[in-house]
């Protein structure tokens, strides 16, 4: 059975594509999640997929990945500022995560440029737009590859 | 069919009325929404109520506004001052959101003072106890007057 | 004789209408005015308005009020960034005072967040434009009512 | 009926014992909650316990608890530095409240040394392991028998 | 001719006795003026008196004591936390000046801690109500005789 | 009739000359506005002179300036680092602002470093004495020939 | 021979109960340290008490516990919050700290919030007056036990 | 008997006149002490005077003074921006106090301009050389009176 | 001919390999280089490589690379944090810029978190050792793609 | 032989026509120098003229032109901000430096705001486009003129 | 008679060789003090030793000293970062002070980056173990040759 | 072969002598290199020497010095302050370094008291003017005998 890996987004995230298209391009977070699970595959590797706006639940996924799974891609949206749970729960695991951001979050207002959650990631990737998760799926394929 | 309004009410303000009436007066929350719904009415728009302990119930709430509400009042509580992920929904709904609050918060403590929901807003109303509310419910009226 | 409330608006707000019109609306602060008076007349209650550049006579204005008035309206425009003195004058008058802004001040340069006059206010109205003077009114009138 | 307690637990305490033993021990929550029962138990005492990675659901607990129980000991994790909203649930209730950390906060990164649960709380335990719950469980026997 | 001083308050003091008589005192400015007047008198000084809430004509009468007084004794209100204006014009004047308060600004609000009044003067009085002002006549009478 | 200059001086600028003459030179506020008219002239433009030691004055001369002046050249002296009411004038009149002051404002005390002038103003010019004014005209000549 | 504990007070506390008894009780220090030498001896240990208001004499007694002492209970009062020689004291001596406090630091000014004490202690126990001590003294007895 | 006064001085005062005698005069703490006496003598007071360079006693020497003294004239020196233990020992206390010094301590290094014997002073007077310490004189036979 | 990219290290990233191999692994730059030469050539990209400790030649080269290269992957070492000038240097040219660190910079010290060149550049890859740089390679190829 | 004055160009202000036009005008930095070089000699002045990226180089040329210039005006680009070095090369040589920026840089990024460079020039002037250099030489060449 | 220098050692400095020899060396207090006084004697200086853990007593030596010896060799162990008294002391000697310190306190916690003796110290030497003592002696030998 | 060691000055040292003599002294960069260069080979060591205003130099000279010396004599000058390059180059090399300083830094101005250099190296000496290199020798002479 190929290694599984977890692919979590925050907040507003499953809002993308239906709306502002011309902003954030018209690929639905269903649309991407299926091109991630696509390029997984290519790589030997099973793609879950799972979006929350609820801090608490995403806390919750993560620390079920914990036991399952070979490493999580994480788009925390707005709880990556301001969420100091979920960079527990991933502190708790003990598999790679990569933060993704499909913005360059480093350009926008200030209080965006701190991320909890990159102080328990593995590496970060961001801002090429629906670009970077598959950019962090051909990494963590790599990861799992040198281990 | 008249527009619709979305009356959000974040954390603890469910218990408003129910305990230290000489503080808070007597009415509670179920009060204040009669009221606002009565005085919605009368200017010629329906009311819609919501009440959640829960940041993420309360982003859903909004994001399923944006598609089906001609504004939103929003009294975030303790959640104006420290979510992010409220202010990035109101942001990515195309209606106006006003803010309401009913103690005047900047005579409050100092955390209470930063609100990422006014960054989200048209306009903010607070001090004036349950009246905020109706004083909201007047100004969305008028911007709805003025499209 | 009608209770009497005072509007006070501070430096740059006498510009109003007469530029910048594309931003600021048509209307000039004579054109408020007479509004506010409209709308307190039907409310029961007498208006005087009153506006100034000058610190200080804002502050003599307020203090004369106190004895007087049954409220004040303010608008302090710059000085409600900078002048503990108009704040102070507030905070010796025994009768209510509301704050208002035409813009969301909390959607500005960070300068304009920070308010002395909040510090003195029993509320604040912002970011409905010359509609934040009226709401202030309607406020005021309920005030008025509930002592 | 003995006076019942409620041990509320913030995210991630729900993977105690289970993980990194070597540093955490190997106590599951269950079992500290069950050690909490007995000593409660012995001082005359019902203890319920409570568990949550999701911040509303803190919020609600702790509102119900202030109808029907005589204290709260709270460990609540990383929201300890993060939630006002559950800061305010506990101002709300008017029944004692004990702050507990089994690892000693000040002793970490930075951003765990300020904790709204403490402008809320009557006392705080923290560095002790399981034993700060314990310990706090005898401070809270120690405050009802002081009534 | 005996050596003149200006004794000179800012905004909000004239106000001083007519309320709020339970904390400041029944005295009002008149009378703190007069008893001065006396005080210097005795001490072989004549005492010029002025206030205003205008920073602008604090301005001016510094200005002009500079070239006609022996020394200034100033309570800049408000202005103290806010004025670089009356700062400068301080600097300029090469005769004494000394800062006094009815208040301890230090025990209030924490921008009422920093003056830039002191930075000009000689020295500093507050805390003592009207006698503060006694004391100041005082120390003036001293630093014209060690001249 | 040629294009019409305001040069306007803030507090304690009127004092230049009369004291201090080591420091500041010998060259009365008179003697500059002299200079600056002639200079002004040779240039083809009219020179109008304001001085005042109020702030709300300098905002009602920046506003009449607004109508039937071709360009301002403000030293505002200590309301420079304190004045939001002076910014908004500038920023609300249509023609070019150019700061201006005598002494290198960068090398004093660190509250003169932050200008809310220069927030408003085409260009900043200081450190060189009352030629500093001459410079300004220069430049204000020159940007009336490229408009 | 029983281990022996030693129980540090530091500023301030000598004066416990012989002033203002409404807000600290009518506990005296040597009240606390009889009833503290009871709950040691039936827990086993024996405890030496010692009080001063000079940091010198805390950091000596400290420095000498650690030779002879199996634990040190500390109240460091005012030090707490400015003393690093006592930290250093602390962190030096390889025995187990417990920083006690009678009140919450944590809900008063803001500089009592931050504690060097803390960096050096296993543990803290705050906000249960009188008692905070016996809880230390618990915990003490179960730290040895469990070595 | 006459009600007595304690006359406290901090580090370094001990110094005074016999050094750099061209900056702080040739005046010696005795004589300074030597004047208050008589200046409090002639107002019906005695004044008892310690100095001490250590901390701790001064602490000790302020909760003495507390049961047997009418009120103390405190000059903390350095302590006075440091010792949060002078601090709690004069709020201890329940007469008044007045903080004094030489030199105008907002003229000279930031760090001095933080005063903690301020946050527990009746009033301050500073920068009248060793006249700040007969003006306290005085203001406290006032303070004597008024009682 | 292929479009060409330029891969541009900054100061003591020469060192890769040569020193600590345990810490950043045997590969040298060249090693490195020679690897993402390979990896352009198979996505039909030409790649020129580019290394200097002289922040002077890292602006210089950016700049010569404006005018004839497709895209830019910067590693910028330290100067990252520190350098406005190569910042301004890739806000000048108009192709894409990609930001590559080997480590995650936002788990080592404070001042490795801020960034200038995050500021200048499309996108921001961190903490995947070489792949780091292989990743941005894709990263370009797709973005000159889409273009 | 004229006096020589020396003008110093820093990073990426050779860039200055070659690209976006639009924006910093089609002026090379080669047209800038030559007609600061005409009106040099205009003035009595030769100029020479030095650009270079390299922090280093343009202490180097500073270090230079102390022995064998009469003047420096400087336009250090991104290393106004950021260069101690240079500011201590300018503080070095005894001749007057003057500070030129073609943008208004106070209306720019904060980081802009900060200069060292101003710490040790005579005066500023900036926001004129290329005539900001004009200006310095004018101001210069009257430097000159009156020592 | 040969010149007296004073070597003196604030708190926790006299448990040096006592405890941790891995990590601070077996070398005792006293054979530091001894090896100093050997090698001040070979450089012809006589050399006194103190120590104290109270910051009183650092203040009495260094005033002491002040008459009486020709220089002073400090490492006042955490009272470099906190003492302002001590600074104070060793302002008013007007005989030279070289600071010293066993470790590099600048790779150390935050609050030992900050020094209040190096304010008043002649030179500063830290890192070299014991060894930083004995190059005191080397540099305070030059200064007494150079005087 | 004796060991070498490598001794760094940075920019603007290469002025050292040839002005101000008055305050740096008349001894020359070239003066002080013999000397320390006599001063080594007297305590069995070789000593080369560089010296450069540009920050990359120092970089490479450093890193060249890793290979082939026994120790490092570095006073960066300016970029002490600025050059994380710089502490990267001297973390990477394995041989002790030294930070020097002619002035005590810690006496000037604030941006001159942090430094980046400490925080790599092993020992630091300031504010003994020329003679902080020879006890840097000496420092270094000790560091070899005792490997």
């Amino acid at each position: 059975m190929p290694p599984r890996l977890l692919l979590v987004n925050g907040p507003n995230l499953n809002q993308l594509g239906s709306r502002e298209p011309d902003i954030y391009g018209r690929e639905t977070l269903a649309d991407i999640e299926k091109q991630c699970g696509a390029a997984a595959k290519k790589l030997g590797l099973a793609l879950d997929c799972f979006q929350s706006n609820h801090e608490g639940e995403l806390v919750d996924a993560i620390q079920k990945a914990g036991g399952n799974c070979a490493g999580i891609i994480l788009n925390a949206g707005a709880y990556t500022h301001t969420s100091i749970a979920i960079m527990d729960a991933l502190l708790a695991v003990s598999i790679p995560v990569i933060e993704v951001h499909m913005s360059n979050i480093f350009r926008r207002e200030e209080f965006r440029h701190e991320s909890y959650v990159s102080k328990a990631a593995k590496g970060v990737i961001c801002g090429f737009g629906s670009r970077s998760y598959l950019l962090a799926i051909e990494a963590m394929a790599d990861l799992a590859r040198s281990k």
